[in-house]
């Protein structure tokens, strides 16, 4: 049977979320918590990647047990065990072709900056002691909606057929002594958020204007764009499956 | 001369403010830090102590120091050798007598308790997972404000001569999926803030009333109190001086 989970976590101390050979990730702590609570081996399925040091407040994974499990007992006991930096929120019975990946038709990140050097924002944002020119950014970001091809902010070509993405919201917000960026969009290519964001920044320092912004979108070349704002900054804040996924009958 | 820091500290990873030998202190690295920088040995005194978890989201000291100081030269050069754990906001000359401890006339703490196990909360917050009942805790919290003597909430006979204090403010908020406590008085007793939120969260549960909440603090007893509270969800939080104190020539 198969079930999503819906978790988050704090990244700073995980080499990202998949599993990987000598270095720590989410996905190898859940896994391990998963199967002693479910004793049997289990292996997720997350709705995709995050890097190292990169957060989480939402994140839904899927995987297959055997057994018809008790749902809240299973999270209760999950989080018993799971260390304080990942927690468990929900699990849910759903049909056997879902896919936390697949099905997933929006993502949404985040992307912190602070202007105050403040001691407990150290792992959730980025600092900078200079003061950042929004509007020029935003006038910036919205260029994003009007393109669907990102090659210029891909890292390197990887396992992706294509640099499509279909971006929905691209805004920064004025929060507290800093900013907020939210970004989401049908999907993203790996470190994309995060070599937006550099670029963007580089925007409301004055070293591009828009205009410059959007001849470097549409230029589809990869050595162009700035480089890529600290993990620290970025959640993973928000994954929308369809509704009815989420209703199969147990 | 005289000078008055503004900083602030996540205590996570410190044995609390005071310097002390064979464990790491916030004080003995901003001393640290200061001598480098001002290039004398620079011995800070706090507004009064923190201990080992407990953060402050405002902390002032005073410390002496033989040059005449370019203040916000000083703040960023600071800020570059201190860790990401300590910050450095403001410095300012003040007259040879004023005294961080002595002439603050107000602390204000800020206790937080989150209901769901937060992954970037750990640090920061007291996770209960049953709700509690605020409006009793409300009741019993008000209760405070008609008393002077505090021995119920104090940890030992220490270095203090008397347990009167006058508490101006006590009251509990919701704040997300969580409640925020704030206390504000003249001055707090050793460990006093984690036994009053220890002894309200039971009357928050139901094991004390508001009723038998007064007859303990009347009692003057100190072995009556709950338990303290975690030091995690505590931060100093504001501590107040005469606004003259501030305006010294330099």
């Amino acid at each position: 049977m198969r079930y999503f989970l819906e978790i988050a976590y704090d990244g700073t101390r995980f080499h990202g979320w998949q599993v990987q050979p000598n270095a720590l990730s989410v996905q190898e702590v859940l896994d391990d918590c998963l199967s002693k609570v479910l004793r049997e081996s289990i292996s997720t399925t997350g709705s995709g990647r995050t890097d190292t040091g990169v957060h989480a407040s939402q994140q839904f994974v899927h995987f297959d047990a055997s057994q018809q499990l008790d749902l809240q007992h299973v999270v209760y006991r999950l989080n018993r065990i799971l260390p304080d930096d990942i927690s468990a929120y929900r699990l849910c019975h759903v049909a056997d072709e879902a896919h936390a990946r697949y099905d997933a038709f929006s993502r949404t990140y985040h992307y912190h900056i602070t202007f105050r050097k403040d001691p407990f924002k150290r792992y959730y944002a980025w600092y900078h002691s200079r003061p950042l020119d929004v509007e020029q950014m935003n006038q910036a970001a919205a260029i994003l909606l009007k393109y669907e091809d990102f090659t210029t902010f891909s890292k390197v070509k990887g396992d992706t057929k294509h640099y499509r993405c279909t971006i929905y919201q691209a805004e920064w917000k004025q929060e507290g002594e800093g900013l907020a960026f939210t970004i989401r969009a049908n999907r993203f290519l790996r470190g994309m958020v995060r070599l937006v964001v550099g670029t963007l920044v580089d925007v409301g320092r004055g070293k591009l204007s828009p205009a410059a912004f959007e001849e470097l979108v549409a230029g589809q070349d990869r050595s162009k764009s700035s480089g890529a704002a600290p993990a620290e900054g970025l959640y993973l804040a928000r994954v929308e499956y369809p509704e009815h996924l989420f209703n199969a009958s147990p």
